[in-house]
């Protein structure tokens, strides 16, 4: 992800704690990070889940309207419902606006 | 965590990627998780880290200034070195203000 430190851009940070099985889970979460990425304002995700079945999925986006529309993408919603049902335990999303970034290389 | 909807709080999201081996990682990242713990404006932590050794921890604080303060921690500062020598291939950070917040329970 190339961002300029000086554009304002914003990050969705998606904490969840997946159930047993897969349940059509990973053809899914292909799916959405397919279709995220064709989305106006998005910029680009990191995702990490452990053995345990604990995750952090992070993507990022170019203003709050993007991160919105995203939200209310009809197949993403579609998903969203699924995993309130079937694939997670519990989850919790935390909408940020990035106010400094730097990396190690 | 508990934190209220509308007090203003921040997220420090640390993305890295571990070397090979511990190299005495694994007590120092649990020694340092303890330490931020005792921090003025800590708030909580949440981290995932992967069999292949991506990982994704996220620490909330409540000011830019606690998150400045914990930066400059001496032993902070130690581990950080250590970070940046033996114990990460790459990493990247970024400070951002948490806008919103919800979650599924």
């Amino acid at each position: 992800m190339t961002v300029e430190a000086n554009e304002s851009y914003y990050a969705v940070i998606f904490s969840s704690q997946r159930t047993e099985g897969d349940n059509g889970y990973g053809r899914m979460a292909d799916r959405m990070e397919q279709l995220a990425a064709e989305q106006p304002g998005f910029l680009g995700v990191e995702s990490v889940r452990d053995a345990a079945g604990s995750g952090i999925t992070i993507s990022y986006w170019d203003s709050l309207e993007a991160i919105r529309n995203w939200k209310e993408n009809p197949l993403h919603q579609t998903a969203q419902e699924k995993g309130k049902q079937d694939w997670y335990h519990n989850y919790n999303v935390k909408i940020c606006k990035v106010e400094r970034a730097y990396s190690s290389n």
